[in-house]
């Protein structure tokens, strides 16, 4: 069987968001998984996603770094606490504060791929580093500052509807 | 007649921009003004724009700062040489680096306000300071570090096809 990546172990109710949820049928659905300490992410833009003829626009790059970054943290909170992913509590992560450098052009038409790191693990707060390279040319880096959703936000979704 | 918005006013080799390029017909094309030294966007996202059922995602807040700022220091650096938008040379802008600190879940379904202030002109750089309301609650806030496309760029951009 297939490894699965981070988002497909996300709890149900949070597979919506528009860059990495699993059943969000018109966004990114980006796929992140571990490689030894780093998690990567691999991405196809679309020939629209463009900022000038030929080149990625940036609120795109932002956005894979964003989701990149939140599931590099469930996935590091989770291997911080010796359990997978999927196992019961669920550590799920929202953006406290994204920062992205554009080091280049980012060419379109060619695999981007995506490598993130844990850089520190404090309480709820998960802070991510992330590279993103087109073929071998890393173009952009960014930090995300990930902090874990209340439990409350998690359970409230969770919830049998109509209850 | 109406007034034009910045994004109308790039030249229109420059206008394909999935953020903010009126030509990009799956684009956002967001649209920003001036009102007093304070630039106005406003923007509706749509349903699949989502985080978590009810919220928009973090990638598109991101985007709407990163292309309301860029636009904005066009329209600085138009200003601070005495001349309108459209005239030439034209003044472009890319992003350097854009940073996000996300205050509050931004509830779906309302409209979306950006206000943006040029914080400071320096040579080919303008530094951008963006704020994100939802009805009148601030959700989020931004800075863009936005540089001036090179000369070469543009022209290369607004050159006839087949030269």
């Amino acid at each position: 069987m297939a490894e699965k990546s981070f988002q497909e172990l996300y709890p149900e109710e949070t597979q919506h968001c528009y860059g990495c949820g699993v059943l969000n049928e018109r966004g990114h659905r980006i796929q992140s998984f571990w490689d030894g300490d780093v998690s990567i992410c691999q991405f196809d833009p679309e020939p629209h996603h463009m900022a000038l003829p030929g080149y990625v626009y940036g609120g795109l790059i932002a956005s894979l770094i964003d989701c990149h970054g939140t599931g590099t943290a469930a996935a590091a909170a989770h291997r911080a606490e010796g359990r997978e992913m999927g196992t019961d509590p669920p550590l799920r992560f929202v953006t406290g504060s994204l920062h992205v450098d554009y080091l280049k052009p980012t060419p379109l038409g060619v695999t981007l791929t995506l490598r993130g790191r844990a850089k520190e693990i404090r309480g709820r707060v998960v802070t991510v580093e992330v590279t993103l390279s087109a073929e071998a040319i890393q173009t952009a880096k960014g930090e995300v500052v990930a902090v874990r959703m209340p439990e409350d936000w998690v359970r409230n979704l969770m919830a049998p509807k109509g209850t």
